[in-house]
């Protein structure tokens, strides 16, 4: 009889999962069980779909039933994960048991709610799933006044959407920009990027509690009270674990579930991937969490080839991500100077400004760039980006010599390429170096 | 008494060696000779200026007399150099003699005339120069024909800039599109590129003769005869090495100038850096010439700063090069498939078209990807790319990947990042690898 895989989630991690475990064998059953109602869409698309770049919410499905089928992988949606019973390998849900031989879980995370009064009240929101989505689009009508609580990069995301959409719309950002993804320097520009498409700022403290009586019509910050109809919290996310919690599966000490380099659980046959997980941060050497679909997707197709009999170990971990924040791409990976610092790496630090083709040919744009290197080793550990268009392509670059050891040095001679319509005899990338 | 270094030629190679020596130390008298009356200006950017993309020859001055002064190098333009005492340590010109103690030869590349009849008739063309760029904006008059002959990027630059000044262009493969640089199905997507765009390709054979009796009238194609105004011989460089030659340097197997790892030739003292010089290809161990400024650029600062007294090694050469050809970058690393194998590599090989962007999110474009791995290491030797803007970085990013012995299996599963509007989930390169 045929293995059975099964696997708990269908974002991601979840899908590239099944995908991945069916592409290593054919010899084994696969079924894919999901809380939601539909098949694998983007969650990164959902604030495109909201701000009416993207046309609907259909079209970001990444996978179809009429896909999963075709993988021959058994996709149970609005089906609810009640328990597991490890010792008899048994998944137990609303809609029935499923038996595993092995199993994956990707229950993803989850958006914290600040605790603080009026979180309950209709009209503050969320954006994580399809349907949160969908209720952010239909309460995001023109003329009405949004406050977006936080300041992480789906918080810009969202504050973009909604002024596209015509709203009014404030930011609440207790410290500064992208702090956990950019140093004080970039974040500046970001914030400047915000006040120039007409966003408000209100910086340096916290929402302290949502007003209204039967549904929102403010926020509290500091001393002020700020009207407002709907609030959106973008105040980060936490890993969704309760399951592998109920399981006994061990918790790190960040909240996410702990896997070896093989994302197994301390149960056998149990793994994990995607933003439910604590990965190991490749230059600090110590845990982190990931909200990327990258990271997501490439643990995913790890845990299902492991789960389907493959042995293959989880990729380094840097964090790269990049965003658009209307006409400017924000990117970065590695570590930023607090957190190098926080982990005892002596950091040498280079911000440079610089145009993207030589002087001489027209529409250049500057780059910024912002490199990290540790001073004892002379190795780039982290990059920052800002540019206006065109930041993922030079994150990738700057993550590929972080992932090989590269040196300033080594970036700094480094063989680019130049030609005046594409870019300068020397990138900015290594100037910065 | 100050160490005296003098620069022969103020290209790109030249002033890097001027301005790194004088970065290197005050405790230098630097001179540079240079045959052409113009400061340092960027001989890339010539084919813009003839497109009317650069509106004069001025603006593409990368390092005016005034930089020159101020970096206190002595520059002495439209000065010839007549020999080089090497015993005595001279510089004999048709303007004095300039004794120096350290020497720096960069006296770059000619553009190759094939040994056909008619090539010296008025009409026949080069771009090599400030001056043949300013002949050729005069004679690229609208209404008239032109014959591009050869397939090398400038030859592709040449052709549109002039089909750009409004005139009828005709360009001449014998094998096919930019063959030294990306692989046949990627020449296919360039050709198809200039026949879209109007410049007729005429393939398969050479140019045996330019035909006129005062000026060109035609050239001879097969036993074609095509009526053209001008004929511009894009037919590749071969590195200036007479005055080398004649002072008893050591002449590699391909014409250009041999340099140990310091730049140093084979007379103590003096230096050699830029197109003149053979380089030894990262991959293939073998030598190789370059027409690139970028690595003119890097080679020119570490025979400067050599000659200064500092000990800097040449940096590794990959040839990574980019073109943008009317709306698509082209862009390449590496050997190509057939260097590779002439060098003996057994090549793995991978090509894909991917979108830049997900399907979900508007105005993703198409990037097409070939890499080439060594099958016995697994390491990615190679990278040739076409997409409609972007491609430098994409280069950049593989070169790097090259540089620090990646493997394509590391690549694939490389932490790159992604957003809706920037880039995919997998990159092209990942998804290739």
């Amino acid at each position: 009889m045929d293995k059975k895989v099964v696997v708990i989630g269908a974002g991601s991690a979840g899908a590239s999962a099944c995908f991945a475990a069916r592409k290593h064998t054919r010899d084994v059953k696969i079924t894919c069980i999901n809380d939601e109602e539909f098949p694998t869409y983007s969650r990164c698309a959902l604030p495109f779909v909201v701000g009416g770049e993207i046309e609907n919410f259909d079209i970001p499905t990444v996978f179809s039933f009429e896909f999963y089928e075709k993988q021959k992988v058994d996709l149970k949606t609005s089906t609810i994960v009640r328990s597991v019973d490890t010792d008899n390998k048994v998944v137990k849900t609303d809609k029935g048991d499923f038996p595993y031989d092995a199993l994956v879980i990707t229950t993803g995370g989850k958006t914290k709610i600040p605790g603080i009064p009026g979180t309950d009240l209709p009209g503050v929101k969320v954006l994580r799933t399809r349907l949160d989505g969908e209720d952010l689009f239909k309460e995001g009508r023109k003329g009405r006044t949004a406050v977006v609580n936080g300041a992480s990069f789906i918080a810009l995301e969202v504050a973009e959407a909604l002024k596209l959409r015509g709203m009014d719309v404030k930011i609440v950002i207790r410290s500064r920009a992208l702090r956990s993804m950019i140093d004080t320097p970039l974040s500046q520009v970001v914030e400047d990027k915000l006040v120039e498409k007409g966003i408000d700022i209100l910086k340096g403290e916290a929402v302290s509690a949502v007003l209204g009586d039967d549904k929102v019509n403010g926020v509290k910050v500091g001393d002020a009270e700020i009207p407002a109809d709907i609030v959106v919290m973008c105040t980060g996310t936490a890993p969704e674990v309760e399951l592998a919690r109920s399981m006994g599966i061990e918790i790190g000490e960040l909240g996410g579930i702990k896997v070896d380099d093989r994302l197994e659980t301390n149960i056998k046959d149990v793994y994990a991937a995607g933003d439910c997980v604590e990965s190991e941060c490749f230059i600090r050497k110590t845990p982190v969490l990931n909200g990327l679909g990258t990271i997501a997707t490439r643990q995913g197709m790890v845990a299902g080839i492991n789960a389907a009999g493959g042995d293959l170990k989880a990729p380094p971990v840097l964090s790269a991500s990049v965003m658009r924040l209307f006409d400017v791409d924000i990117g970065a990976v590695g570590p930023t100077e607090d957190f190098a610092k926080e982990a005892g790496i002596d950091v040498a630090i280079s911000t440079v400004k610089y145009p993207s083709l030589p002087h001489y040919y027209p529409g250049g744009k500057d780059v910024q760039v912002r490199l990290l290197a540790d001073k004892t080793t002379g190795k780039i550990i982290g990059g920052q980006i800002i540019v206006h268009k065109g930041a993922a392509e030079r994150i990738n670059m700057l993550s590929m010599a972080i992932l090989k050891g590269t040196t300033a040095q080594e970036l700094n001679m480094a063989d680019f390429c130049y030609s005046p319509p594409c870019s300068d005899t020397w990138a900015a990338e290594a100037i910065a170096a």
